[in-house]
């Protein structure tokens, strides 16, 4: 019997009632003789409501106060999942971020934790109680409450499962664990019953939604097992760990974005420093940048495209607008309706082949490829939104995804 | 030039327009070149909200999670009313209780102030900030959330002005200041102009509801000029500051409380340690009992009334039922339809006469006095509570309460 950390997320304690289930499975855990730290994030849409608040107040609301504001949120919920735990006979004690030690820098919105200070915690845990942390929120060395950006309540239970060298880290959440890829556009798609954390970044990285990508990379890091499982079932989700090296499938996943947009810049003047000059630029201007191609085209000059959040455009245009005239480029191209599509496996290390068997899939489905991104477990492409569901339906044939592979059936070798 | 505290409650903050006008009050205030603290309540009803969630989980909750729980409600105010200072070109920044030092006493849902650690508040003044406190609320030694009962917001709001050496200590409210009576039984009823603390002091504990009991304690122990005005006119409203000793009025106000109940022990046997017997049991109980008379009966037994809050009467009935058994006593009775009338004035200490006056007017106006209390410079009378109304007129009359006293017309001497 060991440490276990639970992450519950917004729909796991939307109401009252889901909150007393919630408080029924801690309880369970708990009798189970383990020590028992739960993660929780705002019920519900709390969040949201406290934005429009501050909306109301003013349309650009200074980022210390955001903060403040949304930490109530996790406050109310652990303060109410702790009443539910003391009726039903067991002893439980809330904190906020601060007082569990989630120490941060400074970057409000989107802090980083930088210290995880577990001695309240540890000390609460040995008198038998059951800690209940808000997640999503820590603290500054000056006190002042910050934020890690939405989803930020997994890395919270990641960070502290790492401290406290927890047993499992079990991210309980509204679906049943990672799958394959999106069930809602593939039928077949299955859960994947074990997932190296390297691909679970990818994945994260590149659409799939069940994990923040800090929260992996945290778990990484850490060596962190991490468990994702539904808040309402009983049965195993996904568990994201070490890479055993004994996968047999080549492609582990298939993910999927659509919020992204592409611009591309027409003949840029082929010389050193333009690609400094235009990515500075967005930089400074705060627009991330995802994917970059550069091609050199006719007479010396070159295209430019990149992929950036389709909510940053305006404020990309702006820049690209600047720099163009700058460099005396011939003009811009913008495009609203892409999509990436990421193949994820670290079988593909040892198999090199995937790349190109993907290309052939979508190009016998009419598929044209705009831009293609590789690293040595991942290969993304961008294509034409309205294609999405042909490509990944397609891809998740040709990989056989919806089969089990043998590692997974043969248990960890 | 100096330093201002002001306090804003749930009614001044109730929505996201009124926040706007709170800001603009606070900005005028620190546009003259005054440092401003300003302390806030929750939205209008949002403690109850929080409450009723709290219910839904149990009926009984754990003080220290109610405590977590409620103080989300201020702290959602600092945030908001930051954002709309920063709005009108003012910094501001905004603290939860233990961000701005407010610690206090381990007793959760009634926690005193020990000790307000004010050097963080000092720095962002001296650094020309706003500073927005949240009211209510504080932390113990070990950092966990108090808050400090009902109308707690006022004592952080004198106990910040107390520590800060504020020139004044601004209350501001939904009335525009405190009245020589309730305003809705009497026409005539005036508003005080200045009132000594200790008048103050009565007038919070026999009924008025202005300004909570604590906070006027406060006031008269670290000696901070208290202003209750209104925070939606600009006239000022009553000032509470030392006893000049100047008052010609006899009687300052008069209040009354129609929330007790009244119960009477019969024929117990009148020997040593009955009362101790008694009122210890009661505090056991955790019933809170205000006036109490003993009245030597027939056959050497006496009979015990007292008063006690009517939502502690059902434990107060259960403990006196089994003291009643205990001591022999001949039987109860229970009043819930009683009223305390209270007269008050510093000015009664040299004019002993008002007590026959006031015992005269009632008569006059056939109205039974069941119980009286008093002090040096109040006179209470228990009396049926549907006579309050007749009662305060025929006193407010009687004393002539409309009539500004000369010492405010003159001035201070």
């Amino acid at each position: 019997m060991g440490v276990i950390v639970q992450k519950y997320g917004g729909t796991s304690v939307a109401n009252t009632e889901k909150i007393k289930g919630v408080a029924q499975r801690i309880v369970k855990t708990r009798a189970a003789g383990n020590s028992v730290v739960a993660v929780v994030s705002a019920l519900g849409d709390t969040t949201d409501e406290l934005l429009k608040l501050a909306h109301e107040i003013t349309p650009d609301p200074p980022e210390r106060e955001v903060d403040m504001l949304l930490a109530t949120g996790e406050q109310v919920s652990v303060a109410l999942l702790s009443m539910a735990i003391h009726t039903l006979g067991y002893d439980a004690i809330s904190f906020t971020g601060a007082q569990a030690g989630i120490v941060t820098d400074n970057t409000h919105a989107k802090a980083k934790i930088v210290d995880v200070k577990s001695d309240r915690i540890r000390d609460e845990l040995k008198r038998g109680k059951i800690v209940i942390v808000a997640g999503f929120q820590g603290v500054t060395v000056d006190q002042d409450i910050t934020t890690l950006g939405r989803g930020g309540s997994d890395t919270t239970a990641v960070a502290l499962a790492a401290k406290l060298k927890a047993d499992v880290c079990e991210i309980y959440t509204d679906v049943d664990g990672v799958y394959t890829t999106d069930p809602n556009l593939v039928r077949e798609a299955r859960k994947i019953t074990a997932i190296s954390y390297e691909e679970m970044l990818e994945m994260a990285a590149t659409g799939a939604g069940v994990l923040q990508l800090r929260a992996a990379e945290y778990g990484r890091n850490y060596k962190v097992l991490i468990h994702v499982r539904s808040s309402f079932l009983d049965e195993p989700g996904t568990l994201i760990k070490e890479d055993t090296g004994m996968e047999r499938a080549f492609v582990t996943g298939i993910t999927y974005d659509t919020s992204e947009a592409k611009v591309t810049i027409l003949g840029v003047p082929d010389k050193p420093g333009i690609a400094a000059k235009v990515f500075s630029s967005l930089a400074e201007a705060d627009v991330n940048v995802d994917m970059i191609i550069q091609n050199v085209g006719e007479k010396g000059t070159a295209d430019i495209s990149f992929t950036v959040a389709r909510d940053n455009l305006g404020r990309a245009e702006k820049v690209v607008g600047e720099v163009v005239k700058e460099l005396d480029a011939r003009g811009t191209n913008y495009d609203r309706s892409i999509a990436k599509i990421s193949l994820i496996g670290a079988g593909m290390r040892t198999h090199p082949g995937v790349a190109a068997e993907m290309f052939a899939t979508l190009a016998k489905n009419n598929i044209n490829i705009q831009m293609i991104s590789t690293s040595s477990i991942k290969i993304s492409c961008v294509i034409r939104a309205e294609q999405v569901k042909t490509a990944v339906q397609a891809l998740h044939k040709k990989f056989e995804l919806e089969k089990e592979p043998e590692e997974a059936k043969e248990g960890v070798g």
